[in-house]
């Protein structure tokens, strides 16, 4: 069997991908039959190429710098791959002495990860396959959340937090705040936070669980307007109507996805064209995902002990499986790691309950409040307000 | 004479303005002779219409939350006012005992500042009137640099170092980041301090002081292109072609200003339409003015002794001035502040000098960030990239 250990990354970053690469590096580190601890340079690409990182030798000064580096230190790839590679990866880590993978990653990673592991076992190669969580949209199954999500939520909470503060009592009338997650409404749900402790929280939230209605929308606000200024919508990037047709037009096209128009925009211009008002939209799109300054302490943490945990499950023999996390209560907030087996993350998107969702579709439920709150890690910068 | 001081803010808020906020009460509240330390509620309006918020009683404890609260604690305007209604307030002002009143804002409130002065002083009214200096966008003539400056510089210099962590290695090819400053360009020019200290800068950075080339932008894209991806480019929202038109549509006009779309996605756009790579756009807007984690500790403080300043020359008899700076050194920074004329500062918006900006219009010199560069405050936090 292979001893050395290969850290592939897939997908977009978050504020803590490289707070798990620390925590699996420092693990593999402590075991001294690892000889090669590698990471496939730009995700499964780096792999095939056998275009591999050594991060063994690093000292740990240079390496602690990763809990603090937005992106992905190591690169990342969105590679669709064919059926054949698989084949040629699980050659590629036999011929290079390869006896442990770990897969950092949201779904499509899950996804290379279960294939790369029914690969290995196939053709009867002795080689643990691992996965460890990663997504800002907190879209992956079984696993209570995702390392990645509790830095996003922070970050929004955190955002429209100072948004609501810097409108409040100026001539703006509506300021709509675009929020990602697609699918998912997660991290747009995660703004109601902002009204924590003394801060000022949204006025209306539109998730893309449910049918965005246009006029319902007016309706809304031109409700507020008759009572205040000063409105701050947060709007998922991925709304769309009752036919599923996204809200704003499609404006890019490649072979795997479509892009689309900013949302955030869109609902200002309406506000704007429809009630006579003046609005503007706010798109922090990638700062939401990188922001340092903005990680949660939680989530630092428990990516960092995703990674370590997925290493040293792999080292002491476990495969084909996912670190993943069950709630045991919210407040206080306890929480325990356990192993999920990759067929059940495989490719299903975890999406907001009902539960979670208030009745009309315009924000969230006090559930959803204690359920997102503990992951935000520590209390929101208090504020004063004397107007 | 009057024995109260009024606190007025006007215009957009910055990171800091409550810093100056608190820097002038703290100082007003040394002065036994002071009888009321009040604010006016939503700057000059509040004058207008006598609605002050009493500040004298406050607790240092919730004073002290002002150094870390965004927007305007005590509101804003920005009323354009009419020349009678600067009579009126200065008759509220003796009426209500008021000897001192300190305007905190921009280019249009030390318009404001500088009337009420002469007004009061054409009535014999004994009222002492001066001014703070405070814009995110720096456009204040006079002083080398205006509070609220300094953490807009390092709100964008972060935020992009973190795209670039965060689009290295990515299968995106473009970003385009819009900053704030329609006229001026000194915070899209900070930009380019995300590249110090081990962090990755933008590619290509666009001002409003040079008219902007649809032809060169696509040419320069293009040729970066040739040799990599994750190409970072910072525009400001007030790009303008060679005649002196807005790069986008106006979308909203009032009677006192146009609004017009973003510069953002219509770059981004511009690089999927014409070159056919994919692009997007980001547009943190308020979040630039409003972040309470990238407050620049320098900019702060210089914020709080703007105001503490302010506060102290009027109740020693000085009118008519504002608290300027003076630049003694970039490195080590010093600075000394002094007092200006009102009339030397009275609407005159400061833009780049051709000395920071590059030959080809599409970035800065090293004038400009060694100028710059203190401005942030401390060092951007450190990074580790493998890749």
């Amino acid at each position: 069997m292979g001893d050395s250990i290969l850290i592939i990354h897939g997908g977009g970053p978050t504020a803590v991908l490289n707070s798990s690469l620390y925590g699996a590096v420092t693990e593999a580190g402590k075991y001294p039959q690892i000889r090669h601890i590698y990471a496939a340079r730009n995700g499964t690409g780096g792999l095939l190429r056998e275009d591999f990182i050594e991060l063994g030798q690093l000292p740990e000064e240079q390496l602690r710098l990763l809990l603090q580096t937005p992106g992905s230190a190591i690169g990342t790839s969105r590679d669709a791959l064919e059926e054949e590679e698989y084949d040629r990866m699980a050659e590629i880590l036999q011929r290079r002495g390869i006896g442990y993978v770990l897969f950092n990653g949201g779904n499509g990673t899950m996804d290379a990860c279960g294939r790369l592991y029914k690969t290995c076992l196939q053709k009867g190669m002795d080689i643990k396959v691992m996965g460890i969580p990663k997504t800002m949209d907190n879209d992956i199954a079984v696993t209570d959340h995702s390392p990645g999500f509790g830095s996003a939520a922070r970050y929004i909470a955190q955002s429209v937090r100072e948004v609501c503060a810097d409108v409040r009592g100026l001539p703006i009338h509506v300021v709509v705040v675009e929020a990602s997650g697609r699918n998912a409404g997660w991290i747009t749900a995660a703004s109601a936070l902002a009204g924590d402790g003394g801060g000022d929280g949204p006025d209306l939230i539109y998730l893309p669980e449910r049918p965005f209605d246009e006029e319902q929308y007016i309706e809304d606000v031109r409700k507020l307007l008759e009572k205040k200024t000063g409105i701050v919508v947060v709007a998922s990037e991925g709304l769309t109507d009752r036919e599923g047709r996204p809200v704003v037009e499609p404006i890019f096209r490649t072979e795997r996805a479509t892009y689309f128009g900013d949302v955030s925009s869109h609902l200002a211009g309406l506000v704007i064209r429809r009630l006579g008002y003046k609005a503007r939209g706010e798109k922090p799109g990638l700062l939401g995902r990188a922001s340092i300054l903005l990680q949660s302490p939680v989530d630092r943490e428990e990516a960092r002990l995703a990674g370590e945990l997925a290493c040293r499950a792999a080292l002491e023999g476990e495969s084909g499986r996912m670190v993943a996390f069950r709630r045991l209560s919210d407040s206080p907030y306890r929480m325990e790691p356990f192993l999920a087996s990759i067929d059940e993350v495989m490719m299903y998107e975890a999406t907001m309950p009902d539960a979670f969702i208030n009745e009309r579709g315009n924000g969230v439920t006090e559930a959803f409040r204690e359920w997102c709150r503990p992951l935000l890690g520590e209390e929101l910068p208090r504020m004063l307000s004397l107007n």
